[in-house]
Formats: structure tokens, sequence, C-alpha cells
């Protein structure tokens, strides 16, 4: 069986202390990894929360870039003193870093040269050759250095821009999903499950997750691929063990 | 300034491709954080979340245990295919995998001779040398493999266990936090939050978070630190940055 084209992987890169001590509930991992997914056919394969530490984001930047197609940042590229990730990128990349004309313009003109303070213009300053990434919210825009795309940490405004990251990026093969919801427990149907997941090993990923419903225990089966028949055919031998086993489908 | 007790670091390790497709929105990363930090003096300095792969759980335990005092791993228990946490465990640390005894005898007694099926005996394998970490919502019991905790990744499961992992933990310096919400954005007072921040750089740590609240734009300036004075001492500068500037504190 031949691919239509190529995976393509990423990662992301979550840059905040208030993350890291269970201060902020992150939002920005589930948001990006399914637009990813579902508007590129991109899957994210990795995911760290690292602190406010240059040295730290320097390696991780160095490390994800090169084991990934992609690498998302979140967080850190505010006005204040803890918004290091543009100066790491810069060093982690060995670039020149200084202020980005057209992300100086862009500031300059959203607040109007009065009120464009030294906080605010810290915004324009990244790495000189970055790409931008449009921010329709509060002006001051993302950044595509090398594979890596540098993203606001507030999801409002992430979310907003995210859009503005497709015209840089290579897509791949369309992760198709379908779950099944089943009343019983995965004690019952784990040793099938496995039998199925080794029948199918190559194409097709089958995750097993209880969940806890209006008092009942009943667990996801989640089954993932990229080839589109062979997910219907899996999910055709799940609904044959469902059946066999007498258990209830919850239809959502 | 000589620091009464040690640093205590830790880091959360999340098995699961749900969390990574974003079909889940992980809850554990904040729950474990705030609850090491708050009961047991302990940060968490690093968070990865990676895919049901044994080769890249072994190698993030092997990394993560090295470089962390303690690792918490979330998900990959449970009794079906995709559940590999303990034999990956035993593979890093190239430990002897096979029944438990006592979870072995646990699990028995709580299903039953006769519904204590292959799948439900798999989650008493693990590494034999393993401390048990008691479950009171469903019995399969967590472990703890030289100085890694493997927890569930159902939350409430997994917050019904976590006062179980207190006995096997070395208490550091507790953090003190405090959190300040202004009504003003984050360039007006960056310059002289950078200044307050390089003064008190050894002891507090300085963050500054935007948040929008009831139609309106401010910045939660956030300080911590294990040193209850110097935090005071930050504070006070805080106020008094906030007095100059006129800017009003929202009060939560």
């Amino acid at each position: 069986m031949k691919k239509k084209t190529k995976k393509v992987n990423a990662a992301i890169l979550i840059i905040g202390n208030e993350i890291l001590s269970g201060r902020t509930q992150d939002k920005n991992v589930s948001f990006i990894s399914k637009w990813l997914n579902s508007n590129c056919g991109i899957s994210v394969s990795e995911v760290r929360i690292i602190p406010d530490v240059e040295k730290e984001i320097i390696n991780n930047i160095k490390l994800l870039s090169k084991k990934f197609n992609y690498v998302f940042t979140t967080g850190g590229i505010g006005p204040t003193h803890d918004d290091i990730t543009a100066q790491s990128l810069a060093k982690a990349f060995k670039l020149k870093y200084g202020f980005h004309k057209e992300a100086y313009k862009i500031l300059e003109s959203y607040y109007g040269k009065k009120k464009f303070n030294d906080g605010r213009k810290k915004m324009a300053k990244m790495p000189i050759s970055s790409k931008l990434i449009y921010n329709p919210s509060s002006a001051a825009p993302g950044f595509m250095t090398k594979n890596v795309f540098s993203l606001p940490g507030v999801p409002s405004i992430l979310n907003s821009m995210i859009e503005n990251c497709k015209r840089y990026l290579v897509k791949g093969l369309k992760v198709h999903s379908k779950t099944i919801n089943l009343f019983t427990v995965e004690s019952n149907i784990s040793k099938e499950l496995g039998n199925i997941q080794k029948k199918y090993n190559k194409f097709v990923e089958i995750g097993s997750y209880p969940f806890f419903r209006l008092g009942k225990i009943g667990v996801s089966v989640v089954t993932r691929s990229t080839y589109k028949l062979k997910l219907g055919q899996v999910n055709k031998e799940l609904l044959n063990l469902v059946k066999s086993k007498k258990i209830k489908i919850l239809k959502i």
C-alpha cells in the first residue's frame, strides 16, 4: 500500500512558569493539536512545558526543531522581563536579534507614535530574518523562525492567529478518527482489542479510554488512521466484537 | 542568606496519544503541580507529553529520572494493549517485570477469583520491586519504581491516589506565592517590573500575565519565592509602583 503524501509531525513547546506551577490551566496544546490535524494533516508527536529560563528554551528549540518537521512555541513574546522567547530563538539558531522592520511598523501604527513605549517596542524585537504571523486581536505579531512558529500564551489571542500560520505549513496526510463509546469495562474487551490492534498494527492506532457518564462506567474506543478504508475495516470488527459481547453503545 | 532545607524538583511525564491528539484536555499537570507544591514543597520543573510508544517512554524515563528528584508519570497502567507504562519502566531501569504479589492479591480480592480475568491480571504486572501506591477508587494500584511514581491517566482516580504518594516523598522548601491583579497593560509596568526582578533576582520570581475580565484588560503579577520575607518586600515595592502609576487593583 503506497501512501499518497508523507506524514508531517510537530512538537509544541509551552514556555511559562504559570503553566508549570499549575496556576494556569493550559488550553493551547489541545487547540493547536486539533487545529493542526484537521486543517493541515499534521500530527503533534511531543509536547514539552518548560520554565522561562533561557538555557532551557534554547536547548529545547535546538532539539525539537531537529527532531520534528515543525515546532510551535507558546508564551514569552510579550513586553515584560520574563518574555524571552524571541531572544532565546535568536541564540538557538545564531541569528541576528533586533527590531523587525515590519513588526515595528505594525506596532507603531497600532499604538501611535506617542504611546509606543519601550515595553511595546520590545514586541518588535526578534530574529530579524523571521517571517511574521499576523495578530488580528492585539497587533503584536508572532513569528516563524526556520521551522519554529512562536505564538503568544493567551489562548484567545493565539486562537485568532493560528490561521495565519497556514501559509507557511506544508500539509501532510489527514488523520481520520472514529470513536465508539461502550458501556463496558476495559478488561472485558482488552484481549480482543489487542488482537485487532495487532492485525492492523501498521495502519490503525487503537486507543481505549475509560469514562464515567451519568453514574455509569464506560470505555471510549478511539481509532485513528491516515487510511480511511482500513479505519472502516477496524470499526467493522469492533462493532462485531461489541455485538458478540452484547455491549451497549452510548450514542452521543 | 542560608536556606533552611533544599529545593526539591520533579518532572511530569504524561503518556497518552489522546492528550497529544487534543481529543482529551489534560487536567493532571495542574493538579499534580499544585498538590506537590502546597503539600510537599516540590516544584515541577518540566512536563512532557509523549505517545504510547515504548521507546519514547523508556528514553524519557531514563532522562527525566536522572535530571530531576522525582518523576510522575500518568497514563498507560490499565488493562489494554496500549497500556505499556509498567513494562517500559522495567526496561528503562533493567528491572524484573512480572506479577507484583501484593498488587495481585489486592486485585484478586477486589474482583473475586471468578472475574479476575487476564486484562485485570495485567494491572498487577510491573517491576516486581516497585512499591505500591494504593488506589481507593478502583483498586488497581499505582507504583513507585526508583524515583518514578506511576499513576493512572483518569483525573478522578489519580486525584484519589495522590495522597498515598506522600509517604515516599522527601519534602522541600515550600514556594510561597502572591498574585496582584491590576487594571493596566503589561507595557505600562514592564520596565519597572524588570527592575524589581533584577533587584530580587536570586530570591523572588516575578511573572506577568495578561487577563481579560468583565470586558476589561488587566495584568496578573505573580510573585513566587521560598523566602517569605523577600516576597513581602517585593510586594511592597509592587504596591508602591501601583500607587505611583495610579493603577486600580482588582479585588477578587
